[in-house]
């Protein structure tokens, strides 16, 4: 089983002009935790994720909701390639402590997957309790 | 392996009365995905909780943030008793589409489980492999 399996697709995405309040509601009618920056020009290209933890990062600290988005995003994202198995997708969340990984495809946006996809399926879950001394 | 061997305590919780901004501070500083929103004079008593997908539909629609965070919380809140097996969380947590439930004792506040506390122990995720078919 490899990331690319679990690879959600097609990805939503935003661009770093965009507001934190246009990604706030982007995350809310998708029914999403994170939504994925491109490159204006190249939408292949990932420049940073926003996640939930950024949004309420802003209104902890009382930002204007109205400001470009690249002001709170993560960059660079956390990233792994489609082929990697999907245990290393579990070991990489636990490790930096998210809860969605990008994937790509020879460095191109290629999907996301969360931590839900993870619970969400039966051979999922065995080869992670296989690989367990691996990913903790 | 029981909902109460996984429960995170204490538990981080608020009042209906605290605002929206107040609670995201809280789970900024504490880095914490649920505040769990709890009767003034009976903090044992659940009357809700605050996810971040809760604030981030706030600020999608642009409300005042220093309104209480009554006005966004989720109620009732959904939880499992202590003593019910881990894998119940896990199928509690698929079928309302949520990554946290409370845990009770008797009723009253016990503890939280996060979808990341059950992908955190090999030995979590070996009993939810082996009960994927109640959870699925």
């Amino acid at each position: 089983m490899l990331a690319r399996d679990f690879a959600k697709r097609p990805v939503v995405t935003s661009t770093p002009d965009a507001s934190i309040r246009e990604v706030a509601s982007i995350m809310s009618s998708r029914r999403i935790g994170l939504v994925v920056i491109v490159d204006r020009r190249n939408p292949e290209l990932v420049v940073g994720v926003v996640s939930e933890r950024d949004i309420i990062r802003a209104v902890a600290q009382g930002l204007d909701l109205g400001r470009p988005v690249e002001e709170v995003m993560s960059a660079p994202a956390i990233a792994v390639e489609a082929e990697e198995p999907v245990w290393r997708v579990a070991e990489i969340m636990q490790r930096h402590g998210i809860r969605h990984v990008v994937v790509t495809r020879g460095g191109r946006l290629y999907g996301v997957i969360s931590i839900r996809d993870l619970l969400a399926e039966r051979a999922a879950l065995k080869t992670l309790a296989e690989h367990a001394r691996e990913i903790f």
